[in-house]
Parts: C-alpha cells; structure tokens; sequence
C-alpha cells in the first residue's frame, strides 16, 4: 500500500520531486459549483515560497499553479480537480558528487534501505517541495470553509529554538516572514537567526495554529477522532517531531480540576481541550501546535556513510535554511483545512445535515 | 465515512458499549499459519485490567476472551479473527440520574451534539472499555513480530504528574501497577496517588515506549509515514492530548549539528530522529512518547449543564481512578504493535521480499 | 490487505466460519435515530433460512441474532452496529475423512493453495453461511432505505436451468421457496427439481432484481460508479459468474437507435439503461440480473485429488440443494440496499444535500 | 467519497476532461526498480488511439505522454507515478449550441441531476478520453506482470452486433482494428461495419479476455474477491453493461456434473471456472467477457430535452464510431493487468512470499 493520498471523503493526492519536471496534486471530492482562480492559489502559495526572505533557501520558483482538471468555466465541477506546477529553478547541476552521500538527518538513508534506489536531486521525493501542493488545495479548502462555514485557520511561529512568543495580533502575521503576531519582536528574531547563519548551525520551530467557528460535532470516533487525524496530518509535515493539541504536554502535570472545561453560564469557562473532547469538536477554536526539528543540512561537516557503506564527511555548501520550521506555517494551515473539511463531509454523510447546519 | 477500524493491510475494527453485552473485535488480513491460545491473550488482557491495584477504578471485568473465527485447530487460518468478551460487571443500576447530565472533559457534550443521541451508561462507545479489544488484537500482532521478526515492545510510565520517571529497568514493569522500570521509586509514588485521591482530584501521566529490532524501510511516503501512522494511533487513544516522536518538542530548542544523528564507525551516534527518517524506519529503536491528560470523573464538584441546557453541578460519586494514563501503557503497546505490524505487510506488498529479510 | 469489508461511508464486516461458534457483522457508519428491532432482522433471515423447503439442504439453524453494540434503547446510535448469531445447527461430527479432499467447484482447491491452512467443515469461511449476516445488515439497510427514501429493493427468480421466467406478480415472491412471482408456474418448478434431485445432478440461476424510487445523482464517476460497485457486490456472493445491468449482455446485438432511451414528453421511454447512465442513476428503476452457478456436492462421483496430489473420487452423500441459485434472492437484495445506501451516504457527502432531497 | 481512484495496494487516479488542456494519472506503490520508457507506454496508446480505422471516430491525438515523476534514471523509484498528456485535438468550437442538450444515452442526464453543473464539452469528465490514461498506466502494469510473473493478458472482439467470433489466432489480434484473431473474417466486419456507418446506426461489441500464467492463490475473500473486483473494474469502462467470469450467463444452464472443473491426472479438465473458485486464482487462465452498450450518439433524430425541460431532438453531425465496443479491447487488458498485479501485491502483504513464487 502506498500512501501519497491523503483524506477519506475529501481526498488529496501529490505527486513529483524536488528536481523533476512538474510537481502537481489531485483532489478528488471536492464539491461541484464553487468559483476559484488560479490567482487565488497563487496567493497562498507566495506565502510559504522560498526566496521571500534573506533567512530562506536561495530557490526561486514562479510557482505558476495551473488548474488542468475539475474547474470549468471558473467553477469546480466535481470532478478531480487536478494542479500542476512545473519547476523552473531546478537547475540540471551536476549531481555526481552528491549521488552516493547519505546526508545525516535526511531521507537518504532510510530512502536507500526501503527502495534500493533513489533521486537524490535535492531530496527527490522527500523535499519540502511536495508541501507546495499542500498549500495549493488548502487554498480551495480554505475557500470552501470560509465560505460555507465561515471557518478560519490561522498558524503562527510560537517558539523559535529558545525563544517563546505569544500568539500576538494573528491580523499581522503575514507582515513579517516569520509569521509572528508578535511583530515587535521581528528586530529580535531577525538577529537570532542572522547570528545563527553565521554559525552555520540551525534551530528547531513549533508552530502554533487555531481553527475558529468549527462546529460541533466533527470527528470520528474511535479510529477516526478529529484530533487523531490532525495529528497523522501534522506528522505527515517534513521535519515534524510532535504534535499537541489543546494543552498538550503540559494536560500531564496538570490537575483534573483544572483541565476539564467547566460550562459556567451556558458558556466553556476554558479551552484546555483544545476544541476536541473524545475526538469531536465541540465548537470551541481547534487548537494545536507541532514541533518541528532543526534543519539537518549545514555548513557544519557531520560524519556519516556514503552506499557503497564508507565513512565520509558532509557538509552543505552555499546558503542555507537555518530554520525550515518557520516555513512550514502555511503548510500547517493548509493540512488543517483538508482535515476540516473532509470531516465536514463525512460528517455530512452520516448524519441528517440540519446537524451541521445547526 | 465511519471510523471503528484502524490499519490499511492489517486492519482491526472494535465495536461494542462500555455497558452494552459484548465487546469485540475482527482482526481481518493476520496471515495464516500462527499457533495462538486464548490464554496468550489474556496475558495481555490481565496487564490492562481495572481492578487490580488500589489506585484503579474498581469495575472487575474477568475478560474471558473467545476466538469466534479466523483460527481453526489453534492456528490462524488467513481469514479474519474475531475476539469477543462478555461485559460481566456492567450492572444494570439506575442511570436516570445521569441520562441527561453532560460532564465536563467527557465525551457527553460532542457525542450529544453530533449524534443527537447517546449511551449514557458508562460513557458509552467513548469508554475506554474499548481499549480491552486493541490490547486483545495486539497480543496477536506482538506475537507474530517476535516470532518474525523478533521486534519487542515496551512502554513505561516516564511522567505522572509532575513527577519525571527514567526508563530504568524494564525488565521489571510489569511488578507494580506503575508500568515503571524505576522500581525502588514506587513508594513515592503509591503515595503521591494515594494522597491524589484523598484530595478528590487527579493528574496526568506521560507514557514512553520503544519498539526493538523494527528493521530499515517500515513507512509510506508522504502520508502514511511511520511516525504519522503512530500518532494518529496514540491521538485515537482515550485521553491523548500529545504524541512525540524521538527528541519530540525538545528538537524546537535544538542545534542541528546536534540534532542530527551523525553515523560515525558505520552506527548512528545518537537516535534523536527516534528510529524515523522522513518517515522510515532506519533500524534503530523506534521511540515516542504520549501525554494523556488528568481524569475528569473527580469528587470534586464541577459546573455543567445538562441536555435540556440547565446549569447543573457534577459529582463522581463512589472510588475514582485518579490517573487514567498509568493504565495506558499496554494500549500503547498494542497500538504500536499494530501500526508496525501492517507498515511491514505493506511493505512486503511493494518491495521485493528479500529487501525486508535482509 | 485483506476484504472481509464492504462499502465506503457506510461499511460492512463480516466474520465467522460455516462450523465455527459464532458468525458475525460490523456494520459501521449507520446514522443515528433509527429504531430496530432483533424481530425485523429475523423476519428476513428467515426468507435466505435453509431447511424451509424440500429442494433445500437439510441445515436447521435458528439464526436467534443478537444485536450486541450499536443500539441504545431500540435506537441506533450511530455507532458501529454489531450481529452475531450463534451457529447451533454446525455438528461436531468426525471430518477426518474429508479433511485431506478438494472437492471440484468448491473452495478447498484454490483456499488450500492460497493460505496453506484450511477450515475443511462445510466449507469454513467460503461457505454461503457467511451470507446470512449480509441478509441481516441488509435489514437495516432496507428499513433505512425505505423510511428515508421510499427505496423498495425486489429480487426474483428470472430463470431455473432452462426454464425462463418473467417477474410475474412481485407481490408474491414470498409465498413459495422459488421466490417467483409467476406462482401459477410453481409445480412446474416444483417437479424440475424433484427430477433434477433425484438424478444426483444440480443446475444454475439467474436471479433479477430491481430498486425503485432510487433517486437521480447516485454513483461515482470514474471508478465508484454505482453499477460498478453492485457488479462487485454482486460477483461477491458465492457461486456468482456473470453480472448484468439493464439490457446486459443483449445490449450487444442491440442498435443504438433502439438501446438509447429516449426521453419523450419529459419521460424516459425505455429502461435499457437499467436507471444508470455513466455510472450514475438517473431516478429510472435499477435493474440487474445475476448468474449463478450450479452446486458442486453431487452425490453423482468426480475425479479429483487430495491435499497430498493423489488421485481421489469425490461423492456428496445424503440430501444435498440442486440449486444455490434459489436461495441468493435474498442476499442480492441485501447487498442491493447495502450499495444503495452507501451511495447516498456518499452522494450526501459532497453534494449540497438539497439537492439529494429534491 | 469521490471515486477517481482504483486499487488497494496499486492506486489509479486519473484526472482530467475530453476538452480539458490535459489528462493524467497518478499509479501510487508501484515497485521500485523497473526499467520504463515513454516509448513503452506510447506503443500501447497507439493500439487504443482513434483516427487509425475507417471505423472509428476522427479525433486525431498524439498522445505524447510524459512521465512526470516517479521514475529517475529510466527506473521506477517506488514513488507515485504521474503520467500526462495534453489534448491537442480539444478544438475551442463553439459548444452553445450543446451546452443544454441533453443527449440520450450519455452521462448528460445523470451528471446533470448529480452535480447540477456540468463541462458539456466533448463529454467532460465522463468522456472515454479517460481511458487513455488506464492503457497508460496498464502498459507499466503489463510490462512489471510479464517481467515478474511471466503472465501475459489478451483480449479480442468475441461478438460484434450479432456476428459472434472465436478467438481464433490471438497472435494476430493486431493486425486489424477489429482486435480479431479470426483474421480471415475481418472483410465481413468491414462491410458490416461500413453498412452499418451508412444506416446511421451503432451496435454494442462483446470483448473477450485471458489471462494466462496467474498463480494460484490470487483474491481476497470475502469482499475483494479476483472475479468481483474484475467485474469491478470492466464496469468502470464506459459503455459497460455485463461481465461474466468463465462460463458466465450460460453456467445458469448447465448442469454441475459438468460446469465443476474435475481434476483428472493431476490436471483441470476444463475450465467453466474461469481460472477462479470461491474468488481466489486456481492457476487456470483467467477468462472473462464483457458487454459494451452501442454507441448512443448517431445521424438518426433522437427526442430528448434540454436543461431547461424543454423537448428537443438530437442530432449527432459528421462521422461517428458505429461500435465504440471494440476499441475498449486495449482498456479490458489494462483493467485486467492493473487488477491482476493489484492482487500480487495484496497477497505478497499477508502470504509469506514463498507461497507465490512456489
């Protein structure tokens, strides 16, 4: 069984590497009759590319997101709609240098264990490039929720290495590339990380993210909670190491006391639940947060193994990403509106929709 | 879409109430050719069972599981097993009382919301009496990867409250109903939960667990990853507020030069990826770590409302199990036994055979 | 992966061996608030019962089922719905003479060589025993179908070796064993297979059927059309060999000016089609037939071999049923609502439900 | 749940419209290692393509196909396959005229009142343009069975209107267009046909097929039989209106002395199975047949309406395909090849891999 399809009632395929040619997805279920452009992909797509911000990889991509399918007249059909993105700024460079490294941290070995061969072209298959899909069918899902639902999905940068921050004003969060509400503190983080490139090292991220106006009533119990997909979603992200939702780790020294939600006055007087008890929603904000680990390729030489099983040493030349983390904020958004909306449509399946509606 | 199973070629389907008649399970996909006995899944069943220490809830359920199919002649026949138990200690005492009432930090308030109706004796399909048949399903699934692939399983107590607990010797979990290694330290901790329950609240726990020997190439790129896999079982488990996976929420403040486990002397130097590269296996331990959070069935009164949406108080009457999380530990054994389990049947199905025994 | 499973939103599991203790079902995904009672179950197994008549095999069950989960209160609850019935009739008798044959036309051959293992009672798995749960979540599918749509589901005898038979009076295709509704013709059937049973020999069936009121929209374009997915339903049941809709196989010698139905003063003139153009209804009544093979346990003698390659002669001895065919009405009705629903089920996830409901 | 995907552990997807800008599929957990071309795949296309008969409709593609991922090297990587082919023959006519007709016998009707939205272009979605795509990704299947299995799949025209055929010399099915292997009787097919394109009209075509050298052992019980998910996938084809496994609709007829295959010296000595008993491969060929509708758009006036309810008449223009049966030959093998290699995989998963390569 493979596993480049993602979703049940709503469901989303990827497919291309880093260096190939194109990269594209299928999304197949999504509603018929709702308006969409191209240009309205594109506007979430600049958010998460690269070469927007002197802390990202130097790659540049156009990232010209083409509808070939599902999309007729300016409105979804019903059919699968498909998208694809050729790449331009994968340069044919000589690889051969690179062909037989196993980079500590990254895909190579693992890759080369399970298949035997490998596109080790800046990670193949493996390489933050498939998340540009993501982002390209959250942005229809996105659409639909906010237009249906009236449901909104904002992430933002709440630990960077060290640093804490709060949620801050989420309104700002686009105003600086590191998707921080907090954006007084952008001088702050700016030296943080321009310090740490020049140490050649990197540091880790967690992302925060809520969902607003979900309604009651999303999830799946037992196998197919609201909370449990999130987290396969999340997991499913590059470089992620953990995921929280609601209090999270910190529910474990908590007391019962305190971390049940009381309804006081018809109201939650708390949201340690993070919106989801027994894997539904209860219409309180979704929220989470995912722990991401720091950038594995460095100007710092690590020791490792090339196939042929020799020791050798790696070291990444040129500019590098010292915190990939950061860039995963759209790619958080967009994981939680597929999520959203394909329990939205199961939900729709089994229960009479006045439910929903409610 | 309804979601009472779990797996892709190994799947496993629960049904049944915490206080309906049975509960049960199908197993469908075990390959056939194993010897398996009921008393080897009572083993298991015996470790999860209320009861048996005095810091558990006091339902006494004998668990007498049946075989009803898939084995004949006490071997596995290939077709799909199904394992019954006949719920014994679920009296039928009078619940009026509580048919209407929606307790905080349970499933009362989204099964109500999303279903309309709801089995209000004991929590229902959300109690953890469910979990019985994951522990049942994973005495099989542990089996056949010891007797394969000779793969163990281990899960411990690492937090509880605020108490952190090494792994210690885990050879010796299973001596006190602590599920912890660190043997010499259960005084203190039989204390700290005797002196919990006489205050009427509860805490939280974290469970650790590592599976041994998982060979290189378990996982599905991009989303059916191994750790994605493993999250979404552990969020599927009642309580589960967070999953980690190696360094987990510690790789944020991470260096990658130190992150990155360097292969030095053809071994890996450290495991802070937890045995998973971009979502593979690659041999080394697979670990990971699971928040649950604090009972919320607690003595001490909390505000709610009821069905009719009246404010009402709630009390747990009678002896309460102040910690939920101990008694997850052999859950999350079994849950990662399964999610291994069918990640290696997946694999045989797309790869050469010779690569997995290698 | 293994296919004790079937159906997308709303999902079906099956267990239990012919002689095993118990046989069973998960049905997953039921909504919520329909009330159902073990007596509407039984009424319908009671039409698929053996031993009813005497051109039927000789097993006596009372097939008493239980509803064990899902059901609160004589309501569903929207969780899984768990049947089993305990298997009363399945005799401990000495099987040792035919643990080591393979029985022309049955399962032993292709069950040995696939699995190595095989339950050789009555069949173990492959055995028609297994339809008997269909029948039952048929039940509930059916009263669903009907209280929420209007949907009726009839399936007849359509032919009996060489006899053709025409639907005749649906009305009353319960009032002999031949579940025909030309009752008139029902000695003439009568005394076929008092002939045919005493030559030792057997004959196939072709069982049509037919859905009314299904509503326009249902099916999946491109590979969940809905003809698609009753075709599989349909080649599920034991003995099956050919499935047709609408015209079928005559649709061959058919022009297209006379097979195209046209739609004349706004109605359709013809039902070629069956009620499905391009895998989806069109609000015509489905329609389908099925072929059925004849029995292979004759007591008339055949060549074949055992487990060890030897030559053998295999002889069915006492009263055995000339035609399994008969007895499938039920269970192609059952698996017709079973599709049916699912679809709607399917249909309601992704399309505006005003639009199902118009 | 939309359903553009076909498959267990080999995924199908296709995407893309008649007059869409390009087609596609996406063939998920295929092997890594297979050496691949272009060329491979395009000499399959040719076999399907219209425009190279008389007989067949004057679309002219050239059916360029790219692969776009999952193969580096010229070899299969085990990552998703994406295959495209842009339309180049799609013309930009002006459909107004069409765009509310509603055509009878089409998808028009159905998708109309399903999806309430339509692309009337050339049949959209629903045209067999698609199709493309399944020989596509069938020529990589086919190529993967061959090297692997030694199995190799053949179908040929077996009925064409009411002129039935034999399978005659299968070596020569493609040295016509009517995929015969009665290559003699190929000028009565011309002449039938051209009168048959003179009088306006269309006849349906059934196609016959096998598979030979499947080991024994292929098929999931109960519900992902071989022979159901077979049927399964030939009712996916457009124009599909019956399937039969080996003796099919005439084993309804004969007697089971006969229809069951003995076992005489250690051999079959027929095959009315159709090469599967109890949905698991026996190691016969697999043999099957299916019936294709005839073509619904003709010269001849049709009364229909339009989306508004208004009466109308149909009328096709120009040159039209008088039987669009006979070029599905080249779909049924790659339906069959993509079910068949399916089904390796999926036993691969549970059966140790021995069992299959015995």
């Amino acid at each position: 069984m493979s596993h480049n399809t993602f979703g049940k009632n709503l469901r989303f395929t990827s497919f291309g590497e880093s260096h190939g040619s194109t990269i594209g997805c299928v999304l197949d279920g999504f509603p018929p009759g709702m308006a969409i452009t191209t240009d309205e992909i594109k506007a979430e797509l600049i958010r998460r590319a690269t070469g927007q911000s002197r802390h990202t990889s130097q790659r540049k991509e156009k990232d010209d997101v083409q509808i070939v399918s599902g999309v007729f007249e300016g409105v979804t059909t019903g059919h699968p709609i498909a998208l694809i993105i050729e790449n331009t700024d994968a340069r044919s460079k000589d690889y051969s240098n690179i062909a037989k490294q196993i980079r500590p941290g990254h895909a190579d070995y693992s890759y080369w264990k399970k298949y035997g061969v490998r596109d080790y072209r800046g990670g193949g298959r493996s390489s933050a490039r498939e998340t540009t899909m993501r982002v390209a069918a959250g942005a229809l899902a996105r659409k639909w929720l906010k237009q249906n639902h009236n449901i909104t999905i904002t992430a933002w940068l709440s630990q960077l290495g060290d640093i804490r921050l709060q949620a801050g004003d989420l309104s700002k969060i686009d105003q600086s590339p590191f998707f921080t509400g907090e954006i007084d503190r952008v001088p702050e983080l700016d030296l943080y990380m321009d310090k740490l490139r020049k140490s050649g090292d990197s540091v880790g991220a967690k992302i925060s993210a809520k969902a607003c106006q979900v309604p009651a009533g999303l999830g799946e119990p037992v196998y197919g909670k609201l909370d449990a997909e999130l987290a396969l979603a999340m997991m499913s992200i590059n470089a992620t190491k953990g995921v929280e939702i609601g209090a999270g780790f910190d529910a474990v020294a908590q007391n019962g006391s305190e971390h049940r939600d009381e309804i006081i006055n018809g109201e939650f007087a708390s949201n340690y639940a993070g919106g989801i008890l027994a894997g539904i929603s209860t219409g309180q904000d979704i929220t989470l947060s995912v722990a991401f680990k720091p950038t594995s390729s460095l100007r710092i030489p690590a020791q490792s193994i090339d196939t042929d099983g020799h020791a050798i040493e790696v070291v990444t030349k040129g500019r590098h990403d010292p915190c990939v983390g950061i860039r995963a904020t759209p790619i958080v958004e967009a994981m939680m509106a597929l999520v959203i909306m394909d329990h939205i449509m199961r939900h729709k399946a089994q229960i009479q929709s006045n439910h929903l509606n409610k």
